[in-house]
C-alpha cells in the first residue's frame, strides 16, 4: 500500500498540546505538573456564575436540537451589539456574522474557502500555531514576516510590502494577510498605525485581510486596541473573536466571525460561509444561549472582566520581572493577552532546541510550557500568566534552576 | 482581483440546509411550516432527562475549561465498553476512540487526512450529503456504485469490484469505501452477506473502510444490524458514530470516531487523528460528561432507545403506507434510521428537477423536504418520519395535493 495519508497532513500539529503522551505517562506516575502551556482561563478563574445559570436555563428548556448553522439569531444579535458597543461597528446580525466552533473552526473555514495549493498567506511571526498549521494542511505557502523583538515586537512594514511585492512579481498569489491581535504569544499589540500600514499594503495588493482579536478585551493599562474593522473600511476583513478567553469559558466552543464589508470578495466571503457552515450543522445549542447571556448582560460581563483582566495583568507583570531577572532568558513584557514569550539564551545551554528544552523541563521539573519554534520563534518559550503568583513564581523557580542545571 | 474562493469550495454545500433563506422568509411572514428535511429527534421527543440532568451536574461542577483534545478519558472508557457490550469489540479507550464535534467532524478529520486532489473514494448513492460533498472540497473524485432501488436497495457488488479494478488499473488511487449503514437517506441495512462482500473487496484492492453508523440502535423490528467492525478484523477501517442520534442530542455536537485496528495503516491514522484533534483543542467539556452519563447509565438509555425507536418504526411504517397510496410517489419502506426517500414519477409532473419540486413545495404548501439530487438520488425527496402522525399524514396530503396540481 502506498503513503495513505495526504500529503498536507503531515503539516497538522499544535504544539501546545504535543507533550500530552508524556504528561499523561507523569500524571500516572503520581507526578504534579504545572502546566503553563495552554491559554484556560477556566482552570484557574470560574466561569462566571451568570453564564453557567444562563446555559442550565437552556438546557432545562429543551434547547437540544439543531439551530441555524450560522448560529442562533439571538447570539448573531448579541456579537452586533458587541461590536456597535465597543467598535461603532454596524454589522447587520444576518449579514456577516457566523457562530463558529470556537476560533478554530474560523481558521479552518477560512482556510478550506480560500487556498488552493500553492496560495501563500502573509503570516507575522511569531504566529499563533494553528493559524500557521491550519493554513499549511490547504496546501499553503507562508510569507513570513518576522516582528522586531528588540524593538518591542515592533513590525518594519516597508520590508513586508517589499517581499509581497517580489511574491506577486513572481507571479504568486496571495489570499490573505493573518493578524493576531493581541497576539498570541507575545502578549504585544499592534499600533493604530501600523495597522492602517497593514491595510493600505492589503489594499495596494488586493489581500484580504485576516484578524484574530479573540484577546481584545484582555488589554492591560495604558495600551490601547484598535480593531481592524475600526480602519478597514472597504479592504476584504474577517474578523475572528468567541467566547472562550474574555469570556472565560474555553470548553463551550463558541467563537465567531464578523465579515463587516459589502465590497465583492466579502459578498463572495459571506454566501460561501453559509455553505461551510450548513456542512457541520450547527454549533452547540445550548452553550449559544449561554454565550448570548454573556455578552448582553453588560453590566455581569464588566465587573468579572474587570477583575480578570486586573489580575492577569497583575500576574503577567510578576512573571515578566521574575523571568527578566534570569541570565538565561528575557522576554518584553506583554500588553494584552495571557502569555509571555521569552527568549532563551540558548548559548549558555546544553540543549540544541527550544524542543528539547520544553520536553526535558517537563521531564526534570514538571512544569509544561510550549515550544516557541511551534509559533515560529525559534529559541523561545511561551507560558501562560493565568496561574497564582504563587505558582508562577514556584515555576519560574524551576525553570531558572533547570537552566542553572543544563548551563554549560 | 482573480477568483477569490479555492477551487474545490465550489462543492461546499449541504442540501438538508440550501433552503433555509426560504424558510425564514416565509416564517417571516408568518407562515406556519412543516419541516421535514433535518433528522433533528430533539424537536420531536425531549432529550432524556438523565442526561439533562448530568450536563448541568458537569456546569456546576466547573467543567467549563479545555479537556484532552481526543476526549475526555471517561467518555473514551463509556465508548469503548458500549462497543464492547453491543458487538463484543476491545477497543482501549486510549488506542482508537476519538471524541469529534459530530460527525460532521469525523467526515471533515478524514478527508483532511487521507485525501490528495485527485484521490477517489467508493461511495454507494444513494450516499448521505456530506459524505460527498465534504470529500469533494478535498479535490476527491468520487466512484459511485449505485444502489438497486428496484430491489430493495441492493448493493452490486460484482459490478463495484469490476469498477474499481478500472479505475486501479488506470492508475487511480483509491483511498476509501464509504458506507453509511443503516443508510442516510433510504433507511436501509446492509446485510451481513453483502458488508461481508465489500470487506473482502476493500481487503484485495488496500482500500481502508469508513463506516457511518451513527443510526446503529435506530433499527426497526426484524431487522438485524451488523457492525463494519465486526466483521473486518485485519482491514483496515474507521467508524463514525456518535450521540446525537440514539441519545436524542443533536445539538449537543458530540460525536466519535473508532479506529479498532492495530495493522500498519490504522496505526499511521490513529498517530495523525491526534494532532487534527489537537489543532482544534477539545469538543464542547460539560457535554462530555452529559454524553458520558448518556452512554454509561444503560438502565436509562434502554429505556428511551426502545420507545423512541418503536414510536419512529410506527411512524415510518405509516408515512411509507401514505407514500406508497399517492400515484406520482413510491418508496422502499425503511428498516432503520428516520428517514423515507420516495421516488417522484417526474414524467408525471411539470417539474423538472427535485430541487425544483422541494422548492415549489415549500412555497406553496409549506412542506420543507430535501432534494434527493443532494444525495445522489435524482427525482427522489428525502422527508424525515420523526413527526407525529398527524403531523405526518398532514405532510403527505399537502405533497400529494401538491402533486395533483402539478401534474400533466
Amino acid at each position: 500500500m502506498t503513503e495513505i495519508l495526504s500529503e498536507f497532513s503531515k503539516y497538522a500539529e499544535n504544539a501546545i498540546e504535543e507533550e500530552n503522551p508524556t504528561v499523561q505517562k507523569l500524571e500516572k506516575a503520581g507526578k504534579k505538573l504545572a502546566k503553563l502551556n495552554i491559554g484556560d482561563p477556566a482552570r484557574f478563574f470560574p466561569t462566571p456564575k451568570y453564564i453557567i445559570d444562563a446555559y442550565i436555563k437552556a438546557l432545562k428548556e429543551g434547547k437540544t436540537g439543531y439551530v441555524d448553522p450560522e448560529g442562533i439569531p439571538e447570539l448573531r444579535e448579541a456579537v452586533s451589539n458587541r461590536y456597535k458597543r465597543l467598535y461603532s461597528l454596524d454589522v447587520n446580525k444576518d449579514d456577516g456574522i457566523f457562530i463558529t466552533h470556537g476560533v478554530s473552526e474560523a481558521f479552518l473555514f477560512t482556510n478550506s474557502m480560500l487556498v488552493n495549493p500553492g496560495d501563500m498567506a502573509v503570516m507575522f511571526a511569531p504566529y499563533y500555531t494553528v493559524s500557521y498549521s491550519g493554513f499549511r494542511i490547504f496546501g499553503g505557502e507562508p510569507l513570513i514576516q518576522e516582528y522586531g523583538e528588540e524593538r518591542d515586537w515592533s513590525l518594519d512594514t516597508d520590508e513586508l510590502e517589499t517581499k509581497i511585492r517580489r511574491q506577486m512579481n513572481e507571479g504568486k498569489r496571495i489570499k490573505y494577510m493573518a493578524i493576531t491581535n493581541p497576539s498570541n504569544p507575545t502578549g504585544m499589540v499592534l499600533g493604530r498605525k501600523t495597522l492602517e500600514r497593514i491595510v493600505e499594503i492589503a489594499k495596494n495588493n488586493d489581500i484580504v485581510l485576516v484578524s484574530d482579536e479573540i484577546y481584545d478585551e484582555v488589554i492591560f493599562d495604558g495600551t490601547e486596541f484598535t480593531s481592524i474593522a475600526q480602519i478597514a473600511k472597504g479592504v476584504p476583513h474577517i474578523i475572528y473573536n468567541g467566547a472562550s478567553k474574555d469570556l472565560d469559558s474555553t470548553g463551550f466552543r463558541v467563537g465567531f466571525m464578523l465579515i463587516p464589508g459589502n465590497d465583492r470578495v466579502s459578498e463572495t466571503i459571506k454566501r460561501k460561509l453559509v455553505d461551510f457552515c450548513a456542512m457541520r450543522l450547527c454549533v452547540s445549542t445550548p452553550a449559544q444561549y449561554a454565550i448570548t447571556e454573556g455578552i448582553n448582560n453588560i453590566k455581569e460581563h464588566r465587573l468579572e472582566v474587570t477583575e480578570f483582566v486586573k489580575a492577569i495583568a497583575e500576574r503577567a507583570s510578576f512573571a515578566s520581572k521574575l523571568i527578566n531577572e534570569s541570565e538565561y532568558m528575557h522576554v518584553v513584557p506583554p500588553r494584552g493577552a495571557y502569555y509571555l514569550f521569552p527568549k532563551l539564551d540558548m548559548s549558555r545551554l546544553d540543549l540544541k532546541t527550544d524542543k528539547e528544552f520544553v520536553h526535558k523541563l517537563l521531564e526534570e521539573e514538571g512544569v509544561l510550557l510550549t515550544r516557541g519554534s511551534g509559533f515560529g520563534g525559534n529559541d523561545h518559550v511561551r507560558l501562560v500568566a493565568l496561574p497564582s503568583k504563587e505558582t508562577l513564581a514556584a515555576a519560574i523557580e524551576k525553570i531558572d534552576k533547570f537552566c542553572e542545571g543544563h548551563s554549560r
